[in-house]
């Protein structure tokens, strides 16, 4: 019997995962390596940041997830280096060779030049921690607003900056606005929640930039009717601890969340082969690494132009579908385990539409040609990542707590962990 | 109109809540005071620490559940001192005086005069905190003894140590015993994690010492059907990271967990008046604390003796009995305000029995006059418990969430929150 070739997978995100179900895994066998225990479903971990969903109700343990792939090793571990001429790659724990790689560690908040600077003072969001984070943060802000009588600090603790009109932003504003106006006016006695202050700064004439301008404007009324203050064509100058410096303005804020760059993992950089600018690997269009045909990369470090000049976007489908395509590629060569880039077919994403939800039967979709806004584009996200939900985690209760909490506009998970001093973490 | 008199109860626990929601708050003004933002279903908090629950399941925030109760007033603040003679509470935020005064804030794990050396190796189990930081430790225990060949450090990687067998301790020794050997199994490539070892450590002759002896030799029985090595007689003499220090044998473990004392929080003893040894307040037979007919206190932090001659137990049910009593108290002689120790009606705590569960299907329980074991037993404990979360979180949810789980044996919240690294926080 020939020895089975040997698969390592970096990153347990929507392209590895989706690459683990799909690879013939009988035939191969199949090292999984990611630095966290879970699976995130990302596109509602703002609703963990914004006190809705619970951090476990949107992460999954990869070791639950690939139970039944056979052949098939996760390990907890960090990746230091990645040799593509030896290889091999270079772990905290682990040394390991490969026939064939998948790099799929996915991307990081970036701040354009500034990333020491300011994320200390405005967080992204990417991981269940940096949720936790904000979701504590801001928690603590109205908390702290009742327990002082100076106006002054009140409005500043009241006060919420979110950078960036993409649609992490948009959700985040929206979210932030019902928590304010909702579900907390009746739980104080000194402060009034409903006088918080939401900022949404976005550099560009215009939010939701890769949707049409009227959904844009769609989107901006819709935020506006919560009560959100939409800055347009404004660039943060800087950022410190409470303060975000615009233009000749001032902003002074308890929390402030950015959502305005990512960019790949840094590991790119070091594997020398072509990057752009957000470190994104510049793959052939089978997926594999230029002078690697037995390395793929899928997901958001991925830089590959569509026919319509446009990049492949940074979004769950996309990636799942590059995970997809990798293992139909391997699964086609494997048994002669001839490497040919020339024979193997071409990813071509298929955008099966792009939603962005504002709030309770707020939000804008596009779906080919069709385009919706308010209630209708509402229903429809809520549809789309329902059924997401339900296959993801299999896990009905978590739809009653959604929807029970639909219905009583109650925010479950609005647990502040920490000891008020918030000594032992950096929340 | 006169003004109305301000009542300051300090902890939102099982006694404080239900002061609150027993006194006439038409005619007063009341303060809560907590450290933190939730109360907590503290008898369902080794769930969470064995990843059958997230935090959020378990935890409400006071002000939702206060939300409708007039004239009230929640602080997230530290009580600094109580200072009797003046009728003032200092704390963090604010200094308060109060017309009448509950003292209310629970206990804390205690290491019989070993604190500082032992806690930061075996964590107690007392606050949200607590049990997730004991979850994550236990989890990454078995991550990295999935990435290590050593078969020693292997081993004490896979031990799990509970020192302690009251009701806790026997709880949390269970849980993992069946996390370890009926959750996990199946996810890992290189451990077993069925020979995890799990050792219950108890001082006296025989473990839940509350309940009659044939109960006790029950509940031994059904822990070592759960493989769990139970050492009656045995006494910790030390304990070092990693490392419990028996009589004649060391045992090297990655989780450790202290279940084997409680005090009263340390506040207690700077009142000036009687504490015992554990530093709860030996109070009158109307729960006032004597020379200030005034200030009462109520739940873990009090020593009141039945007619048996035995003490109120610290549990939840004769916290909730002596927080109603207060409040009957106090509505009693509000119209005149006339503060009079002997006319009050004395504290009695009605006993409606006793349970512990040890697993799925085992537990036991004391009810009157009646004795259950094994499945019967369990039956009751979860129909108690499950009827008490209804009431509690008023979320069926959860009770689906626990449903689902006990069905298909799931841990749906086995997650690492943390970077594999663990800097950022002590977990």
């Amino acid at each position: 019997m020939a020895v089975r070739k040997r698969i390592i997978v970096l990153g347990a995100g929507f392209a590895g995962l989706e690459f683990c179900k799909s690879i013939k895994a009988e035939d191969v066998e199949i090292i999984v390596i990611d630095r966290r225990n879970h699976h995130l479903f990302q596109p509602l971990l703002y609703q963990v940041a914004t006190a809705a969903l619970s951090g476990t109700d949107i992460a999954q343990p990869i070791r639950s997830i690939l139970r039944h792939v056979p052949n098939l090793t996760v390990y907890l571990d960090e990746v230091i280096d990645i040799r593509l001429a030896e290889k091999k790659v270079l772990c905290k724990h682990h040394e390991l060779t490969y026939d064939y790689l998948v790099i799929a560690l996915g991307g990081k908040t970036a701040y354009f030049g500034h990333d020491k600077e300011w994320e200390p003072f405005a967080p992204g969001l990417k991981s269940l921690d940096d949720a936790l984070n904000i979701r504590q943060h801001a928690l603590t802000g109205f908390e702290e607003a009742e327990n002082t009588n100076d106006k002054k600090l009140r409005d500043e603790l009241m006060t919420i900056v979110v950078i960036g009109g993409g649609p992490t932003g948009v959700e985040m504003a929206g979210a932030f606005s019902e928590l304010s106006r909702v579900s907390l006016p009746m739980d104080f006695t000194h402060i009034d929640p409903r006088e918080t202050r939401i900022i949404l700064i976005e550099a560009a004439p215009r939010i939701l930039g890769h949707l049409p301008e009227d959904l844009s404007a769609s989107a901006l009324k819709q935020l506006k009717a919560l009560h959100v203050d939409v800055r347009l064509n404004t660039m943060v100058k800087n950022i410190r601890e409470g303060v975000v410096e615009l233009e000749g303005e001032e902003i002074r804020a308890h929390t402030i969340v950015w959502s305005a760059g990512v960019a790949a993992s840094p590991l790119t950089r070091k594997l020398g082969v072509a990057v752009d600018r957000a470190g994104r690997i510049e793959v052939q269009p089978d997926l594999s690494v230029p002078g690697y045909p037995e390395v793929f990369a899928a997901g958001d470090l991925v830089n590959l132009k569509q026919k319509s000049g446009a990049l492949v976007p940074g979004v769950s489908p996309a990636a799942m579908q590059m995970g997809r395509h990798i293992a139909k590629v391997i699964n086609a060569e494997l048994p002669g385990h001839k490497l040919d880039n020339a024979a193997r077919e071409a990813f071509h994403y298929h955008d099966k539409g792009t939603m962005a939800t504002i709030g309770r039967s707020a939000a804008v979709a596009q779906i080919g040609s069709i385009k919706l806004h308010g209630r209708i584009a509402w229903l429809a996200w809520l549809l789309v990542h329902l059924l997401f939900l339900v296959g993801f985690r299999n896990k009905v209760s978590v739809l009653f707590q959604w929807a029970y909490n639909y219905i009583r506009y109650k925010r479950s998970s609005r647990i502040i962990f920490d000891d008020f001093s918030a000594k032992r973490r950096s929340e």
